[in-house]
């Protein structure tokens, strides 16, 4: 589907700055794991745990590390550079098919707003609308089935893919990626409880995500009561996220898979909430951050600061309760042995 | 983008009922927290845990109850009233830009079929799709790609955002709400293993929604094997809940975001579930229980019953559980200094 | 809405293999569970929690399992058969409401571009997208709303709900179901820190749904860095799960509701991942493995092992830390005895 290339491991070497160890004109038109490559492709090795899948290989070629044992090869042209993950990368980039155009167009069975201000080099695909007074700057993509919301404003260079759904007067900056299935801008979960029942309490504040922010598929951000609810530059959001009301989030913050931030936390810059975590409501996240997969964070962490388990804790605490069931059984030993000794001296004592 | 408001402190005052301390002419036009107001917004004071933000706000005038140290103001005008949150409310309310119209009419681009009964004032946006024999209801939304599946009734009032999808033969009450990207009437989990595989199990149930009902954004309410998967009238989700086959949710229940209800559980009026809480299959939440968030429930909790952790307790065996490392360390000190003196009465016993 | 269908005890009997104890002309137009039957509904008892619902229900037949007591039926007649939940099925399957056709067509309102590929007997629904290159297998349906990207191959008989998104490149066998607000082909989460900030790493694999997979409402499936995300033959997955980058998932195993499985994991065959777990990035979990809700699993999984909490570990395991409490709690009372026992030596000893 587009035109192959080939190139020989020394070209290969060459983009990624290594050095040939083998056959320096081994063709390969590929790239592979260690274990599905083909005699075509270039695979690498980037983590320990796969060492002894290089010399079972198939593969023609393997970027290896520096520390590599070269005799090791099982018959595969080996590649040396500093770090094989970060070479690979450019490796997989040469090779990659190019992703889909989306080129710049109103499809005809799209639906934009006579007031909506549509920028130059703009694709809106199949189906999408795009509400009144709504703004798409230049070069971004809208694709088929999405909806832009009254009042919202899409940056430059951003990319939308299909189904996705952003409310009224959110604001997406430049370079932001938001993938399928994402709603962004949905009422905060706001009730109180009334004289008469539940009262829905108004979200009349937005979802504002600026530059180079990019969203999973199938997230979901919650617009914030009043002011807005904030993804800083850079931050990346895995799938199923959900970020509530009036969260802000600081730059290069990642969230990753399925976790969940309640809402009013404040989350600083460079924080990693792994996978499945829970984060309070009203409750900070120091700069540096990092919390464990499908931990419950209920209180402050402090900058740097590392925490696991529910609720939260720091490592060597987590730890200490982890080992727990062995120091009951080491005590509960010790315990048994005193009794003998206690009783072998009222024994005594009678006699 | 809407007309802009203006009013005095005072009239601020005499919408929710309160008190000025301070500027009675003070103007303010909008509303923010303590920390982003600026000076022509009016703030206040919900949650004792910003009390020192008060006396820094720029805002103008600051909502407080009447335990408020009224000299503490740092400048802003306070207004003093009995409940802060709700008063607050009525202010964003008063405040917040009108939201989108959805006006009544069928867009050209939306597929209705001719069997589909649609009342007056319905809207039918953009590349919406109401199937064969659907009914929507006077004055219901049903916005942009949304898909409203064969049988399909939707009751008065109703709005469904955007890229909502709910199949056939469900029923939708009146006054619900149902945000982006949920899914309605999808086939309940239901395999057998059989004696040449994996069978489905046809899920020819429904999915019954009473009225007043919110279903958040990327929820998923599977259709009941037979019978009907329920929420009664009043009952809340938030975003990303998963409820499964022939559940059945009392009235004013509210599932928090992320949390999952396995199949025929039963829930009864006025239950909290917190955020990412699972509840095992088959079981029963009394009457008014509280669930705490990422627990998971996996046998009944009584009418008014706390539970929390996994599997899920009462508070106080959960807490007895958080404090067990440092029970345990308190022991193996104990244990130490016992040692100690059998030691010294083994010695005193040889003289 | 259907031809309601009418049937006696005894037809009933004759298509489940089973005996009628009772009224063998009693008249059935429908399915219930024992709480919700009306008096022209069969109902059945499959799981024994319900034993005493059977004889208050007001269903005029209930199907029963060998060793229930059949003078215990409380006026219905019972229909006792070797499995009543299999039977059931069938009763179920006879009762239910065909199903919606989707008839073979491609809707005005579809966009299909002109190099893709369509089978025949094809449904395409209203506002459904095909895009280039892609190819539809006869007999299969692409309901309203769903994208299907570019070079996208699409098996024969495969079911693909409302509002699906599949990206370019993917490969989705025969007889798939997709429930709605699925994504499939999203990018895999891959990101490295590189001296000028965080780098997106491209994402260049795909997906592979081989035959008779399902994946639930609202799931996620990235795709892998390179190769595939891999779920074989009849693998199952719940609503809202989540599959990261180059998972492979063997032949019939099941990804309960909510839960996730991070990069690079290897899920064998007939592996069971209850609701709301989380399976850790490269690790692999043997075939027939059992993992317990709301686990979090750091680590391999022997075959056939079944692992419970977080970290997982096996239930023994977990059960003695479940029990710790009280295991605690009884060595702090045996501590206190022998303390005693210590001071009255002591007090002897000084005598």
């Amino acid at each position: 589907m587009s035109d192959s290339k080939i190139k020989t491991t020394t070209e290969i070497a060459e983009l990624i700055g290594g050095t040939v160890r083998g056959d320096a004109e081994a063709l390969v038109s590929g790239v592979q794991s260690l274990k599905d490559a083909k005699k075509e492709d270039v695979s690498f090795l980037g983590n320990k745990k796969y060492t002894e899948q290089v010399p079972d290989t198939a593969a023609a070629a393997v970027i290896v590390g520096p520390d590599y044992d070269v005799n090791n090869s099982g018959g595969a042209t080996l590649i040396v550079c500093e770090t094989p993950n970060i070479a690979f990368a450019k490796v997989i980039e040469f090779f990659a098919p190019p992703p889909p155009e989306y080129p710049p167009m109103i499809h005809p069975s799209a639906v934009v707003a006579d007031s909506a201000r549509v920028g130059n080099g703009v694709h809106v695909g199949p189906c999408a609308v795009i509400e009144a007074n709504a703004e798409i700057g230049d070069g971004s993509k809208i694709c088929a089935g999405s909806y832009i919301g009254e009042y919202t404003t899409v940056g430059r260079g951003t990319l939308i893919y299909p189904n996705v759904s952003i409310r009224e007067r959110c604001v997406v900056g430049d370079g932001v990626i938001i993938h399928s299935g994402t709603v962004i801008g949905s009422d905060g979960f706001g009730f109180e409880a009334g004289p008469s029942g539940i009262v829905k309490i108004p979200q009349m504040g937005i979802v504002q995500l600026d530059d180079g922010v990019e969203i999973g598929a199938n997230c979901t951000i919650d617009r914030a009561r009043f002011g807005r609810t904030w993804m800083k530059a850079g931050v990346k959001l895995d799938n199923q996220v959900h970020v509530a009301h009036n969260v802000v989030v600081g730059e290069c913050s990642m969230l990753i898979g399925q976790c969940g931030i309640a809402g009013s936390a404040e989350i600083g810059r460079g924080v990693i909430v792994a996978a499945k975590a829970g984060i309070n409501g009203h409750i900070t996240l120091g700069d540096g951050a990092r919390i464990a997969g499908t931990s419950g964070v209920v209180k402050d962490v402090p900058p740097g600061g590392t925490v696991v388990g529910t609720p939260a804790e720091p490592k060597r605490d987590f730890m200490a309760r982890i080992i727990l069931p062995k120091t009951v059984a080491k005590l509960k030993e010790q315990v048994k042995l005193m009794l003998e000794r206690i009783e072998e001296l009222e024994r005594n004592s009678k006699d």
